[in-house]
């Protein structure tokens, strides 16, 4: 494993390209996420490993859910299977998104709250059911108003972000947690995420030691 | 001028780097503002003739005004000057930020709701002693909870952004716009603001047609 002068103390995961990895292997596209599980969990371990204070993951979105349905079942399963597949090990485990939803998965409720498991070793989220503009309205009532925007948040349990990853080519944020992300340093892998590479992480933290963080100052 | 298929209809710009071209030509940081306005004007002639019909410029945030204030004047004087500058053309003006503060140019006063100048041709936006969480801690009053998160913030008069075009290589959006730039693709120059060349836009704008744009869905 290489070492790092400068390591993000917070990575952000977005997991892109599970449907055009599917039909590139000529299946249908919702046969790609289950593809997604091992990825995360190789990347969950080798953060570990390094030391690294938080992460996490794109699950799915309030816009994903007007896909086709057959999709939506697919990636609904493949988070449940991801988030009870990290249950078995050390994480400090958090699900934010919108449970006044039969699109949020029941399985997960438990995790809605930060729920320790084994020997914690690093904060673990997973945005499930997430909107942008669900999170951003939570929490406005008139006595919350003189605490910081940041703090008053559906997503407020979530620290801010140093590092975004994405798989997949694009280089967009899609509403991945738009308050955290304001000084993320975006870095762009073109591989689909079921390609996923230890190598990929290594690269994206090689670039972001040579990032300049200034926070706007 | 190079034919494109698919335009933006919004283009953010972030025009990075004036300290370090100053620095990088033996002057002090502050005296690379002024060399940011021509650049700026050079841009929206190229944006109206190619029929893009908004175009937003990043001109400082609060958090930059935490900067020595040589440097913070510099960079308020270079705003204005690129805005009376522009008042003389087409353009729909809108200044977008905090005016309840000295750090506010009065002079850009009038441009706080917009004003069509000339023939007008296209919207341009400039976001001056701007703060996202300024944006996002607007209107919310009880009875604008119904309206949707985008309509009851400070900068609800600037639209959805496609492409954002940075200069001076950071993948970052830095505060910039969080709600508006939600989906638009971010398209980065390695080359300082001040070295802005017309070939930095077309390079953006082929690199955004091959872009697929999908809003969540």
């Amino acid at each position: 494993m290489p070492m790092f002068q400068r390591l993000p103390r917070h990575i952000g995961i977005i997991p892109d390209g599970n449907r055009r990895w599917a039909q590139n292997h000529g299946m249908n596209k919702e046969d790609g996420y289950s593809y997604g599980i091992e990825p995360g969990f190789e990347l969950y371990k080798a953060c570990v490993e390094l030391g690294v204070e938080e992460l996490t993951f794109y699950g799915f979105t309030v816009d994903n859910t007007k896909r086709p349905s057959v999709q939506t079942r697919a990636f609904q399963k493949a988070c449940v299977d991801a988030v009870m597949n990290l249950s078995k090990h050390d994480a400090n485990l958090l699900i934010v998104g919108n449970t006044n939803s039969p699109l949020f998965p029941r399985e997960l409720l438990p995790y809605t709250k930060r729920v320790m498991i084994g020997k914690g070793l690093m904060n673990v989220n997973f945005l499930v059911n997430y909107g942008w503009d669900w999170d951003l309205s939570q929490s406005r009532s008139n006595n919350e108003r003189k605490r910081s925007f940041s703090k008053r948040i559906a997503s407020a349990d979530i620290s801010r972000i140093d590092l975004i990853i994405r798989w997949g080519g694009r280089q967009r944020l899609s509403g991945f947690l738009p308050i955290q992300s304001i000084y993320a340093d975006l870095y762009v892998i073109d591989n689909l995420w079921p390609d996923f590479r230890i190598e990929h992480l290594y690269e994206a933290l090689h670039w972001y030691q040579l990032q300049d963080v200034t926070l706007g100052g």
